[in-house]
């Protein structure tokens, strides 16, 4: 396989779509098109760019509990269960993304980071969208008085046997990183 | 929060990009970029909509071990680490693709399916890709002969410690779901 060029073919604020031109297997002329909320035609060795988002596993250890937010996605048109999460701010580190995103969106203070995963990809075939996974001890009250007018949440502190029962519910949609998680977390797994 | 419609606004066969109007918790007219493989524009009630894909965590039962691809990615212009995965065909049933798909990318049988996720999201904040997580054992002898000319895999059989092991090495790129089940498996974790 050899990549020949990426081309930019839309031209909106957020979110483009972008044009690969490469060679597959068979050395035959192929097209792939793909979503980027960066540049990705202007940094051909794409290994070296930063992540886009952080994801926080946030852990209450006084009450034992993940915390989760039950969010109004636009793009779903319907609530969705979610971890806190939300994009790296240009020249901010991801732990002080972390930690200002999850006290934006539950209004808990990060007290530890547990393990952070490195860059790992949301899902490669449509997009080149990159986040770091930070599971970390929190502390505080939940509160969403630190949203903003865009974001709808609630926020939902979940035990091992509430997680349990959730994962269970076809009612509700989740984000496959939690689905994941709460799996792991109702099986008795650690952070 | 109230959606007011969703509009097309490119036209690729394979991927693109559409516009949500809403109004957000103030009352603001606002919009929402977000990216598709299907035509949400066509079917407001996006909760009756079927998975876009299927990922397959495939366990070796007599080899005990995970089975990885390490596949060329186009978009990310370099190989992944990932679980076997592809899109349902239309009129194809979940069990039906997993089945195919675990086949056609690592040449092994899966023999039974131990638990399966509902329609889960990929990233809501920015497309409405949805897949099914098939946690499935599986046997026979990994084979790439079944590839098609555009996929460039190799098969990697993954023991606990190998996965304690490559979880940690830097150079490797990982899809998000595989890096956190591979960190479950390396430190025990039931499938």
């Amino acid at each position: 396989m050899k990549i020949n060029g990426v081309k930019k073919i839309t031209n909106h604020a957020h979110l483009n779509l972008f044009m690969v031109q490469y060679k597959d297997r068979a050395d035959k002329d192929k097209e792939w098109i793909f979503a980027s909320r960066s540049n990705p035609a202007n940094s051909p060795d794409q290994g070296e760019r930063s992540v886009d988002a952080v994801v926080i596993v946030p852990y209450h250890k006084n009450e034992e509990k993940l915390v989760l937010i039950k969010e109004f996605r636009v793009v779903l048109g319907d609530y969705q269960y979610g971890f806190p999460a939300g994009l790296v701010d240009k020249g901010e580190s991801v732990e002080a993304a972390g930690k200002r995103e999850l006290f934006e969106e539950t209004g808990l203070t990060m007290t530890r980071i547990i393990r952070q995963s490195p860059a790992v990809f949301s899902s490669s075939g449509m997009t080149d969208e990159s986040l770091c996974l930070m599971f970390a001890e929190c502390e505080g009250t939940p509160s969403n008085e630190y949203n903003e007018a865009s974001e709808d949440i609630e926020i939902i502190m979940v035990s091992r046997a509430m997680a349990s029962e959730i994962i269970r519910d076809e009612r509700i949609k989740f984000d496959v990183k939690t689905w994941i998680i709460l799996n792991s977390f109702a099986a008795g797994g650690i952070l």
